[in-house]
């Protein structure tokens, strides 16, 4: 039902919109990003949609429906990208949307629901240090602290206003009226590719938990201090980044998606002949079940007591810097979705997100559901990402098939 | 025979000229070093030594002896520090080599040889990235590339210069004229404090051996990625150092001083949610004994080779970034050392230098050797670094009673 070349024709004209020497970078709140949002804008209109920025800066546009009390359908997904990253991951989203508004056009289909394609604003952690600026903003759930979190010489609230939001009424906002929500977005991931699916149906988003660790050991010379003499704060850390991914590693073996990655790793003074004195190290968890990451919390607080006697050196109790729990999808548009792949004959499996995705604020709110396409290799992230368009298409056209049935639900 | 007050007061003054926010701070090439060797020349002069700056920057005071045809005894270390630290770390020889002088002074002993104190220019690794510049450079053993290394806008010749050195005669120097040398140095380690000995006697300088290695995997979303399909940089070069720390512990309980400290690690990209990619280490290895280190190399070189089949990642061989063998003390000064130390009934013992020291450098063309004294906890290099000044001027006997009996043999 849907138009490939369409797609491929508006994807490529965002690719162009990059930083020539850091393809494929269009950072929220750059200069980059309102010129991709001005291709975008001008795109909804010449599918006759109504454009318009929200409070949370987001982008909308919007086809009215015969029976506007119904509510309204909301598809999209975000036109940000991280540094060095982002051909597919977001836009894929915003411009199969955008396609689902243009295939009702070429069918000369009137939805009853009101349809909304929406580009949110930063979905990525921005350069305020903060992510899912606006679908947070859009359903009420931004922090009101984040406000003034500074980059360079303007806080969030002028970036949002910047970029044409109204960040004064952002702790009002809501949108009770949106009737369903669904995201395609690239899986980031190898599954689908692995297993030759076309469409994977997101069960739930995994919850993202952040924990610090400090290893405190001793500097001392490393010429002249005996080898069993030393606080090595460095041999302590590296015992635990093990341990770590060998508890990770068993309960990823257990149903429910689960990971654990030593991402940040910084150890001091970092100098050559001086036996390391500290290791700050934080831990990037995900889970689809919440008891798995209690349980892995629990372990780990245990764990690092027991490591400290060992090694000789000091650990604090784990810090979670930030702990959000998984968001289940909405159970009945799971089955519109499934519905909606057999009918475009496409071949899919469920699973969980390990990624967050502006999804999970959605769905604090309304239903809210997501599909993914597979991705080159898993590779995401970087400028070797990579989609087939034929799989973004098809994604396309679950969706579409999913928001016709959800109009007549 | 030595006067404690005078070594004291000395190493006091010199503990004064500190960067105030950085004790003890003095490094070599600032206007704080060249404040330091005012107030050493100074008191040099008051002991009645003829002071000069030879070639290499090194700061001399000179005794003349009554039979110059013998040579020279040379004594001293080096007034420069490390960033936070150096209270007694080479000042602690300097001032003792002065004091062996003014003892001779106050008996009225005038020595047949000429007799050099010494303040050796930049002995820690200095702005330039290169150390022990002075002792190298009086015995031709500077390395010509190094002159053009840069700090900021001038170079180490320059640098040189600006001490009071000529760095275009630089690389003809030699001192043939050196009949014996002696260092006293603080330990910097915990052996002497810990087996309650007054005075170490050096039997040889460790070898240093610098071993950089780089863990290439590959950057994955840590959200999504499976944990059993991931190629972590991080997780391979922590199974490394832990293992680098048990072959250095297993190889020195072996007779021989050895050490091998990851002291420098740095993961890219470094990101929450990004799978590290890459993970650069550099190893500083010593060894007393040449073959330990070399088996210690061929074990890692083997090493790597299975551990990043195991991990599923890329480590290039091992590259040797630097590579000094170890350097044996004199054999006739170790045993004039010992009865030195008898003379004065300082309790001894023998033992290898896990640190680098200027005297590695001088006993390459001259005998040489070096006593050290005990320092706390074995702390250095850091402002805790302390000493006690009747410690000191116990070596500082010893050294007067050494100089005494190689001015006769
Ligand atoms: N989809 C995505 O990459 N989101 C960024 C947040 C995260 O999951 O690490
Ligand atoms: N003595 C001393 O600390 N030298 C610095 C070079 C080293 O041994 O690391």
């Amino acid at each position: 039902p849907v138009n490939a070349d369409r797609i491929a024709e508006d994807i490529d004209a965002l690719a162009k919109i990059t930083e020539p020497d850091h393809p494929w970078t269009r950072r929220a709140f750059s200069p980059l990003f309102l010129d991709g949002r001005a291709y975008i804008e001008a795109r909804m209109k010449a599918a006759g949609l109504e454009t318009r920025i929200d409070a949370a800066g987001n982008l909308i546009g919007r086809r009215v429906g015969t029976k506007p009390g119904l509510g309204t359908i909301m598809v999209g997904s975000h036109s940000d990208t991280v540094p060095d990253g982002g051909r597919f991951d977001g836009i894929a989203g915003v411009i199969s949307a955008l396609e689902v508004a243009r295939a009702l056009n070429d069918r000369g289909i009137v939805l009853e629901h009101d349809l909304e394609v929406v580009d949110f604003l930063a979905e990525e952690v921005s350069i305020f240090g903060v992510s899912c600026v606006g679908s947070r903003g859009m359903t009420g759930q931004l922090p009101e602290a984040w406000l003034s979190r500074t980059s360079g010489d303007r806080d969030l609230a002028e970036g949002i206003a910047q970029v044409g939001g109204r960040p004064s009424v952002l702790l009002q906002q809501n949108r009770p009226d949106i009737a369903g929500f669904l995201e395609l977005h690239i899986e980031q991931g190898p599954v689908l590719e692995d297993e030759k699916k076309d469409v994977g149906i997101v069960t739930a988003i995994a919850g993202i938990t952040r924990i610090e660790i400090t290893v405190e050991g001793r500097a001392d010379h490393a010429g002249t201090t005996p080898m069993d003499g030393r606080a090595d704060a460095l041999v302590a850390a590296s015992r635990l980044v093990l341990d770590i991914r060998n508890a990770a590693g068993e309960r990823a073996k257990t149903p429910g998606h689960f990971a654990a990655t030593v991402g940040e790793f910084r150890i001091e003074p970092n100098a050559a002949n001086v036996v390391p004195s500290k290791v700050v190290l934080l831990i990037d968890g995900r889970a689809e079940i919440r008891s798995d990451m209690e349980a892995f919390c629990e372990w780990l607080d245990a764990h690092v007591v027991k490591l400290a006697i060992t090694h000789g050196v000091t650990i604090e109790p784990p810090k979670r810097v930030s702990d959000n729990h998984p968001t289940p999808a909405d159970a009945s548009l799971l089955q519109t979705l499934e519905r909606a792949c057999n009918a475009v004959g496409a071949k899919h499996r469920r699973m969980a997100s390990g990624a967050g995705h502006d999804t999970a604020w959605i769905a604090k709110v309304a239903p809210a559901a997501m599909i993914f396409v597979p991705c080159k290799e898993g590779r995401s992230h970087s400028a070797d990402e990579w989609a087939e368009n034929d799989d973004i298409a098809l994604g396309a056209a679950v969706l579409f098939e999913a928001v016709r049935e959800m109009d007549k639900a």
